[in-house]
């Protein structure tokens, strides 16, 4: 992890993705492609891949293979990365069967849920476990990223114990704005808000 | 619309969430509220809202209720959004009961899908339609703003019907890059994305 900024970090996975999907027997890429894939432009790619310290050839581009290596490292998933959903209603359900998460680095390992009901389902395959088995399963390192999709008023309680346990990593999708301690990342993603964004436009 | 830059449009809905959630009584808000309310500076804010012609009062702050006017009307909140969801699986059930839409300005107005077996079901009090009834409806004005909720494969032929209706804001869940022509406007929530954002950090 080195210090890049923001608006870097949040566009190397449109570079990786288009790097993931390239047809085989490509082994070069130009800074303008990677532009297009990101919707920035060319020397935003550059300065992106400089900080990474990455320079391209002129008129050849970027060495493919190398350049994917180096942003799945930087982005730390050239290990696989373990998920853990909370709540098993219905956005939990579609979170977890979400296509491509695998080919892009993540196992959904685990689910949590507080209902009796929903406890012992399988949902693809991932038994619905009882939220108060997750301290144990964090001392056994079962997960290292949370995912959380319960209602808002749940979403801080439910915070603050995976703070407790040790977890570092939260992406939350419940409508409510988290309070964490320094070191704990959070990142929101909100209806709202993208609704709001986009009405912008029109 | 004026042109602001996608990084202010991008904040603007934390801005407004902060004041649409004052407490009653106050009529001023300081940058620095603000700025703690969007993860940036109170210069960035300043400079966003000089952009939307408000300057601030040096030790008081800016006027609350003006500014809240102010940014719904550059959002295009500032009358109500209708907005369909296209899907009516785990996903599109979770969003059209995600709670506080309404209250930020939008509506639920129609949810379709292609399923026989779910079409005439009630999510939230909407009916679940056929998606051949989509030409009709947006020929009547029935929404403006599509959220798209189906599995990956059929995204992109779904938003070219959508195109074809003369919708031209979409919310796309699905992980599939979708085109559309010039005029009409993407925005994509992406798990994959995310997470690999999250994994940056730790």
């Amino acid at each position: 992890m080195t210090g890049l900024s923001n608006a870097t970090v949040a566009r190397l996975p449109s570079y990786l993705r288009l790097l993931d999907d390239l047809e085989g027997g490509r082994d070069t890429i130009s800074s303008e492609e990677l532009a297009a894939a990101a919707g920035v432009n060319a020397a935003n790619v550059r300065r992106d891949l400089s900080d990474l310290g990455f320079q391209g050839t002129r008129g050849v581009g970027y060495a493919a293979p190398a350049l994917r290596d180096r942003i799945r490292r930087e982005l730390g998933i050239d290990r696989r990365r373990r998920v853990a959903i909370f709540g098993a209603g219905n956005l939990g359900t579609a979170l977890a069967g979400y296509a491509g998460l695998s080919k892009r680095g993540f196992d959904v390992v685990a689910l949590y849920d507080v209902h009796p009901a929903r406890i012992g389902d399988q949902v693809r395959g991932v038994p619905v476990q009882d939220l108060a088995e997750m301290p144990a399963d964090r001392e056994k390192d079962k997960f290292d990223i949370a995912i959380v999709a319960v209602p808002a008023g749940a979403a801080q309680p439910l915070v603050n114990a995976l703070v407790g346990s040790g977890v570092r990593l939260i992406l939350n999708f419940a409508p409510a704005r988290l309070s964490v301690p320094p070191g704990v990342h959070v990142r929101q993603v909100d209806l709202s808000t993208e609704l709001q964004i986009l009405s912008y436009h029109g």
